[in-house]
C-alpha cells in the first residue's frame, strides 16, 4: 500500500553527474540493486549520515573518505545493508571501494560506499564485485529513473524530485532520488538520498544547505520510529552550469533545495510501509520549536492514534491523551484546540461545541489529513509528516525474512 | 489474543475491604461495569494517578478528596473513561460521588471516583446512578472476583493477585486486582489498581510503599507506548489484621507487596491488546539505571522488533539498531551482547560466532521470551516487561468505537 500520486517525476539531468545500474543478484535475481554515481571532477560534496551508535560498516567508511578526500565516485546496494557485521563488514565496504577504485581509475579513498537492506548479514562480496563493470558501463546522465529504482528495499514505488530555476539568464537544476520505507525515523539524515545540483558551491556552503534543507525534510518525518543504521543523505554540487552560489545567492538556493529535499521526504512517507493515509501533524502556538516538535511526534508516533487513522476514526481522545504525555511543562490543556482537516474537534479540554460525529468522520474520510494542534502558549510550529498504522505494516515486517 | 495461564488467582479476603459489583449498562447492556469498594473506618489509603496533562475528570476529583480526608469508597465503572469531557466531566464525577455519600451516609469527600474506557463522551450519569444502591447491596469481602471483571475494558482476562505471609503468629494478607490491555505505559501508576492489606500502616509508610512497589511493577510495562488519561493506583491498610507494619517490619512487607504488584502488572502486559509474547527485556552493565531503562523502553517500544517478535523471526538487527539509536553517550558497541533466552545471538559489533539461525528461532519459539542486553559499561540493571506487535492489536484498536 501506498498513498499519493505513483508517477514518477520528469528527472532533469544534472550536467557532471552520472548514474549507472545493474542486476547484481545479490538479494534476489534480476532485480536492480547496484548502482553506481560518477561525480565530475572538481565538483563539491556534502553528505550527513545516521546518529545510530550500531550504524553500518558503509557509513564509517564513507564518513571517513568524505572526511579526507574529494569523492569521485558513490557505489550503493541493495538487499543488503553489511550493517551487524563487525570488523569482516567493515573489510568489505572497503574492498568494494577498491575494486570500483581500480575500475575507475581513481584511488579507493575517493569512492563512497552505501548499502540497504537487510542487518545482520554478510554482504555477498562475489555477486556484488562482479556487477561493478556493468554498472560503470551503463554511467549516463540519464540514468536517474534507473538509480531510482536500484537502490529500493521495500519501497512499492522509486522516488525523484527535479526542478529548475533562474539565476540571470542560467537555468540551474537540483535533483534527487530516495529510498526508504521502514525503519524510518531519520535523525540528521534519511534512509538514502542523493542530491545532484550543476550550480557551484564551495564546501561550506554546501554543507551549511544541506543541514538546512535535511532539517526542513528527512528529519521532521517518522513512519515507525525506528531510526536505522545506514541512513545517509549525500548532496553534490558539479558546478557545470557555471554559476555559483555565493551568501547573496544563498537563501534561494537553498529555498529551492529545501523543495526537491521536502518532496523526497514526503515520498518516502506516502510509500511508508502499509501506508493508507499521508497525515501531516502541526503543531502551533508552541512555547519553542523543540516543544513543537515533541508533541508533534509524540502524536504521529501513537499506535494509538495512527490505527485510529486506519480506520479513518476521528478518536480525537488518542489525540489529546498524546499530548498530554508528550512532557510539555505546566501544559493548560483548556487552552489546547484540536483539528482534523481543518475542522475543529476539541477546545477547552473537551469536544467542541460545534463539533458532529458526522463532521467528523467526514473530515477524516480523505487520504490525506493534516492534524493540526493549537498550544496557544507561545509562537512556535514544527509540521512532522507520518503514516497510519495497518495490519499490512505489521504483515510486511513480520514476514520480512521469510 | 493473550499470553499465559487464563486461570484468576486464590483470592484472600482481606477483612475490612469489601467489594460490590452491579451491571449499570454504561455501554454493553448486561456486563458487570460499576463497582463500589467500602473501606473499613480507620484504614490508611494511598494512591498514585496518571502522569497525563490532559488526565480525565475522575483523577482530579480523586486526588483532591484523597488529599483532604481518608476515603471510605471507591466507586470504579467501565465503559467510560469521563476523560476529555472538561467542566461536565468535572460536575458528573462529583455528582456520582454525591450520590453514593448520600446512599452510604459518609461526605462525598469521602468518596473516590474511578472511570476507565472511551475517551472524550460524555458519562451516561442516569444508567450510572442507577446502578449504585445494587453494588452497595452486594458489598461483601468475597467480592474480588466479581470486582476484577467488573473493571475490565478491552482485557480479555480478569486480573487478580493474592498472598499470606506470616508475621509472628498471624497471617498478613495482600490481595488486588487489576485492569489494563491498551494506552498501556504508565507514568508513576497503571491503567486501575486495587490491592488492600489487613495489615496496619500509617499513611507515610503506606505511601512509601506504594511507591517503591510501583515502580517495580506498574511502571516497568509498557503495551504500546501510551500512557493514558485515567491510570490510578489505590493502596487501602484496614489494620483488621490487628499488625502493625513499623520500620523493623518495612522491609520485608514492601517485598511482599512488590510480589502482588509485580503479578497485576504482568497479567496487564500478558492480556496486552492482541499479545502473543511476553516479554522481558533485561539490560544489564548500564552506565545508571536510567539509562538501563532507556534501552529497555527503547526495544520495548520498537515496531520493528515488536513485530518481529510476532513472527517469532531472531531479526536481532532489529534489536542492535534499537539499542544504537536509545541515546546511550558514547557506547561502544563492541561491548555489547545480545542475548534470547539465553542464547548469545550478537557480541563485537555483528553476529556471534557460536550462533546458528536454527538455535535462533529455537530461542524465539516461546511463549516467553526474554531479550537480553549487557551494555558492559557498568553496574546498573532494569527489566520492563511488554508484549508483540500483531495484526489483532491493529484491528482491536481499528475497530474500537465501531
Amino acid at each position: 500500500m501506498a498513498t499519493g500520486s505513483s508517477e514518477f517525476a520528469q528527472m532533469h539531468q544534472v550536467a557532471g553527474f552520472k548514474l549507472g545500474t545493474t542486476s547484481a543478484g545479490i538479494k534476489i535475481p534480476g532485480r536492480p540493486d547496484l548502482v553506481v554515481m560518477e561525480i565530475a571532477q572538481g565538483s563539491s560534496v556534502a553528505g550527513l549520515f545516521t546518529q545510530n551508535a550500531f550504524c553500518a560498516a558503509p557509513v564509517h567508511v564513507a564518513r571517513q573518505h568524505l572526511s579526507s578526500v574529494s569523492p569521485r565516485y558513490m557505489l550503493t546496494n541493495t538487499g543488503n545493508a553489511n550493517a551487524g557485521t563487525g570488523e569482516s563488514g567493515m573489510a568489505d565496504a572497503l574492498h568494494s571501494c577498491e575494486v570500483l577504485a581500480e575500475a575507475a581509475g581513481v584511488n579507493s579513498n575517493q569512492v563512497l560506499p552505501f548499502s540497504t537492506g537487510v542487518i545482520g548479514e554478510p554482504l555477498p562480496m562475489s555477486r556484488l564485485l562482479a556487477g561493478i563493470p556493468d554498472a560503470l558501463n551503463n554511467l549516463s546522465e540519464q540514468g536517474w529513473a534507473q538509480a531510482a529504482n536500484g537502490i529500493l528495499t521495500t519501497d512499492t514505488r522509486p522516488k525523484g524530485a527535479s526542478l529548475q530555476y533562474p539565476i540571470g539568464d542560467t537555468q540551474i537544476t537540483i535533483t534527487g532520488i530516495s529510498k526508504g520505507s521502514g525503519m524510518i525515523k531519520p535523525n540528521m539524515a534519511t534512509m538514502l538520498g542523493y542530491v545532484a545540483t550543476d550550480a557551484a558551491l564551495d564546501s561550506e556552503l554546501l554543507h551549511r544547505a544541506l543541514r538546512l534543507a535535511n532539517e526542513k525534510s528527512f528529519n521532521r518525518i517518522t513512519v515507525d520510529s525506528d531510526t536505522s543504521t545506514n541512513d545517509s543523505i549525500m548532496l553534490v554540487a558539479t558546478g557545470a552550469s557555471g554559476v555559483t552560489i555565493d551568501e547573496a545567492l544563498f537563501e534561494q538556493f537553498v529555498e529551492q533545495l529545501t523543495k526537491v529535499f521536502v518532496d523526497l521526504a514526503q515520498a518516502i512517507v506516502r510509500d511508508g510501509e502499509g501506508a493508507s493515509k499521508f497525515v501531516a501533524v502541526t503543531v502551533d502556538g508552541a512555547g519553542d520549536g523543540p516543544e513543537a516538535l515533541r508533541v508533534a511526534y509524540t502524536i504521529a508516533e501513537s499506535p494509538l492514534v495512527k490505527t485510529a487513522l486506519t480506520a479513518s476514526d476521528p478518536n480525537w481522545g488518542r489525540i489529546l491523551a498524546a499530548i498530554g504525555r508528550a512532557g510539555v511543562a505546566e501544559l493548560d490543556v483548556n487552552l489546547v484546540q484540536l483539528r482534523l482537516n481543518g475542522l475543529l474537534i476539541a477546545e477547552q479540554g473537551a469536544r467542541a461545541f460545534s463539533y458532529s460525529e458526522e463532521a467528523g468522520q467526514q473530515a477524516m474520510a480523505p487520504e490525506d489529513i493534516e492534524i493540526q494542534v493549537t498550544l496557544n502558549r507561545g509562537q512556535a510550529a514544527e509540521t512532522v509528516w507520518t503514516t497510519d498504522l495497518t495490519y499490512e505494516y505489521v504483515r510486511i515486517n513480520a514476514e520480512y525474512r521469510t
